[in-house]
């Protein structure tokens, strides 16, 4: 049969199309969704079977498949294939187990990775392991295993470097953009920082999104390896890098369930961080009521879990559990967090303290990695960077190192149009709902549309007074405006009250 | 927008295509694989997204919906409709908090069927529910809820008679046609007796894919009402009349995770039956050591729960544990399992007795519910009819009443092809693997083509001497005949030993 692209984006998923007519369909008597086999050239991929009677789409003498399909198979089009009832993929049986309540082994873990990571599994045996391995049904040995699993079958990186510093939040909190002030602080004081990072997910802003404003994040991989030898660090994207491929894959499915179960989220972030060559990571677990981690000891359980596996895989780990009972800093969404980094690493008044002061911390922990620096001396040194101008050079030389877009934060584009939300009453700012906040800026357009957001004029403890305006809401779209206007209407995500009504947390910073 | 329909079959879900550049898809920042809602007409569907970049198609102006989607929506082509981000289904909640590992109630239970049979749920959503619902996850309770609701979102036949019976096995035992049997000599003995069957899954030939060797079994609901009415009875296909629909839809992605746990099982089984509108059910479940139950605690279990959901939902339960330790008759594949159906009705000395006995105990106890019956004499009318004819005339009035296929079983229209598989050496058969025979049987080409599959010329006990043939595969392709013959070189099916090793079962029959 002729090979044939068949224009269609299935994300994730290989599609092959055969039409209804074809011999081959009739004879081995596929069903639709069935899988099937497909090689050319010594090559072969596996893709779920859709049947179409449209010659347009395929023709009877053709094999179509999908975008993604298409590319991974790898040959051109017109191309000889042949194409068979798909023999199962070699882990099916241990998924089975797992669907089963077995726990699984080594090998068995790594024989499923692999097959994820090379689009083996369709998507109802890909949900069915994320729904199995979902709750208390990964052991921390199982954690490891599947950790492990995850760096084997992608790319490895090697910076030549005894000491290769990280840092990671496990997210939920808006505006929390210390990455992108801790890699120019801990890199001006001479660790390698390679840091890769993800878009947003659920988020109004990933650290990729961000930094997107002002320089080029998609770094083909051998420009991102000469910048970090040049400059020691990096800003980039991480998707073009191959690191725990399957992890993207997974992620595919636990999004649209909402699953976010501690055994997914620790294989998923040390993968990652192992992958992309960290000796060193700074772990960031914000608790508050509406981060992720809601109580102290669900955030030293899920300490214990990331230090377990982390040890397990030679990962130097150091945890460390924040104050999130709000946003940190004060724009949210990719220009407005642009703006707010840009103003901490030029030192201006109007800077957020709390973005400020997280950063620094947190940097000054990487700082102590080096064997050289004493314990409790990371902070003082990076406050020295910051406030010296010494970290706005490093983060000036990665813009101008990635490919500068010319960004002034003194004059941010931000959305064309905008609305304030004024209090209601007086009184003290005694809650502000970290999803509301995120949901609002996401309708608002962020992070699809950069200059989208919600700028924040008050903070926990704020004495405010009726009319007075609890924040912004930028958009660049009216229907943007108007669904994030309303979702404001349904609730502010500020809470005012007493004083004394306040949340405490008790927290290292 | 406007409509169209794109020619391709994706199964059970429903998939909406959009052009790479149309105004929609870049303003509602809508993702590859992102659920929409499609509206026209006052009519609403959700679909999966694929994005597509190729004209023919879909073009920027339109909305593709695949076969199965373009049908649901139900309106014309060209006619405008509308699509926005879809709001999730409303069961979806409870969906995460059974993925949580909580019970769920009874609305819970209702709104989740009610989302899946209108099909508002995505592949990953299904199979999340199912992996969630399997193994212990669910309680007896639940498994009642589960019930009830898939019977609350079908279609309820109401056969207006105060005694309608049915019967089912719980399957895994190939030429296993009982249900062809029972259903005559029933209705024969007066009882209404509407007998609707799925077709194979994963078995070489189910009720409906035998009958259809002989008579029509696709019936038009109005004409299946007709004939019950006429006869007390019909032998024909389910899926025309919409019974328990969220069944249906569970099954596409249970098949391919091969799930098939005790909580599913028993609200799949029941909801169809009671759906159907049975009074009374008596309920085969084989035991053996290659059948779905291996042992007599396990089918105690399953029994239990079997009873307690009937009893909640006011169905009349007899269940009965019988030998599955090897097939049933002699033919396995849909003519080879007519001639033998044919064979026990004409009292033909070569019908196999097996099928004869089994055929008639059931028949005995759904015989004994009718009221006027004394408990035991069951089995002795059961012989009486089938001995006198009566239940070959019944048959012969049920055929020729769906619309006779004219099937000659004297002269059965057997596959092209064949082999035999022949005794290696002298010896007792002291086992018959039921999954070896289906898969050898399936691989020559049963049900798809009706013609092929294994006639076995011993059973358990029989005496064999080294070369005689222990049975044929027929076949009508020589790919389909050459997969089998592989399958029977990796292993026969049959063991070979002394009488003394013969496995034991203790059961009603």
């Amino acid at each position: 049969m002729a090979l044939r692209r068949v224009a269609i984006d299935t994300h994730h998923e290989n599609v092959a199309y055969l039409h209804r007519d074809c011999a081959i369909y009739r004879a081995e008597g596929f069903k639709a969704l069935a899988k099937v086999e497909v090689r050319a050239n010594g090559k072969r991929i596996l893709a779920v079977l859709n049947v179409s009677s449209d010659p347009r789409i395929v023709q009877c003498h053709e094999l179509g498949l999908s975008q993604d399909a298409f590319e991974r198979l790898g040959v051109e089009k017109g191309h000889p294939v042949t194409v068979s009832q798909a023999e199962p993929p070699e882990s099916i049986p241990a998924l089975f187990r797992k669907i089963e309540g077995e726990r699984l082994g080594r090998e068995d873990f790594l024989a499923i990775v692999r097959d994820i990571a090379a689009h083996r599994y369709s998507k109802i045996e890909l949900t069915a392991f994320v729904v199995a391995c979902n709750r208390a049904e990964l052991d921390r040995e199982e954690v490891y295993f599947l950790t492990e699993a995850m760096v084997a079958t992608g790319r490895r990186l090697d910076w030549h470097a005894p000491l290769v510093v990280d840092k990671h939040c496990i997210g939920g909190i808006p505006g929390n953009r210390t990455s992108m002030l801790v890699v120019p602080i801990v890199a001006a004081a001479g660790l390698v920082f390679p840091k890769t990072s993800s878009r947003a997910i659920t988020s109004p802003a990933g650290t990729a999104d961000t930094m997107e404003v002002m320089a080029r994040v998609e770094l083909p991989f051998d420009e991102l390896t000469a910048i970090v030898q040049q400059h020691k660090a990096c800003l980039a994207w991480g998707g073009t890098a191959d690191l725990s491929p399957a992890d993207d894959v997974l992620i595919s499915v636990e999004r649209p369930l909402s699953i976010d179960s501690p055994g997914q989220m620790v294989a998923s972030i040390l993968s990652k961080k192992i992958a992309a060559g960290a000796t060193h990571l700074v772990l960031d677990i914000p608790i508050g009521p509406t981060a992720k981690v809601r109580s102290m000891p669900e955030a030293q359980r899920l300490r214990r879990l990331f230090e377990y596996v982390a040890q397990r895989l030679h990962l130097s780990l150091d945890v460390v559990i924040t104050d999130g009972r709000q946003p940190i800093g004060q724009g949210i969404g990719p220009v407005l967090e642009a703006r707010d980094v840009m103003r901490v690493l030029e030192n201006d008044p109007l800077a957020p303290n709390d973005l400020r002061q997280k950063s620094l911390r947190l940097a000054g922990r990487l700082i102590e990695c080096n064997p050289d620096v004493r314990g409790g001396d990371g902070f003082t040194i990076a406050r020295d960077i910051l406030d010296s101008g010494r970290a706005l050079a490093q983060m000036n030389a990665l813009i101008e190192a990635q490919g500068s877009r010319h960004f002034d934060h003194h004059h941010p584009p931000l959305g064309k149009l905008h609305f304030d939300v004024l209090a209601p009453a007086d009184g003290v700012v005694i809650g502000i709902d970290n999803l509301q906040i995120a949901r609002i800026a996401r309708l608002a357009g962020a992070p699809k549309v950069p200059s989208a957001g919600v700028d924040l004029f008050h903070k926990l403890g704020d004495t405010v007074q009726a009319g007075q305006p609890l924040y912004r809401v930028y958009a660049d779209f009216p229907a943007d405006l108007e669904f994030a206007r309303q979702a404001t209407q349904r609730s502010t995500a500020f809470a005012l009250g007493d004083a004394s009504q306040m949340p405490h947390v008790f927290v290292e910073f």
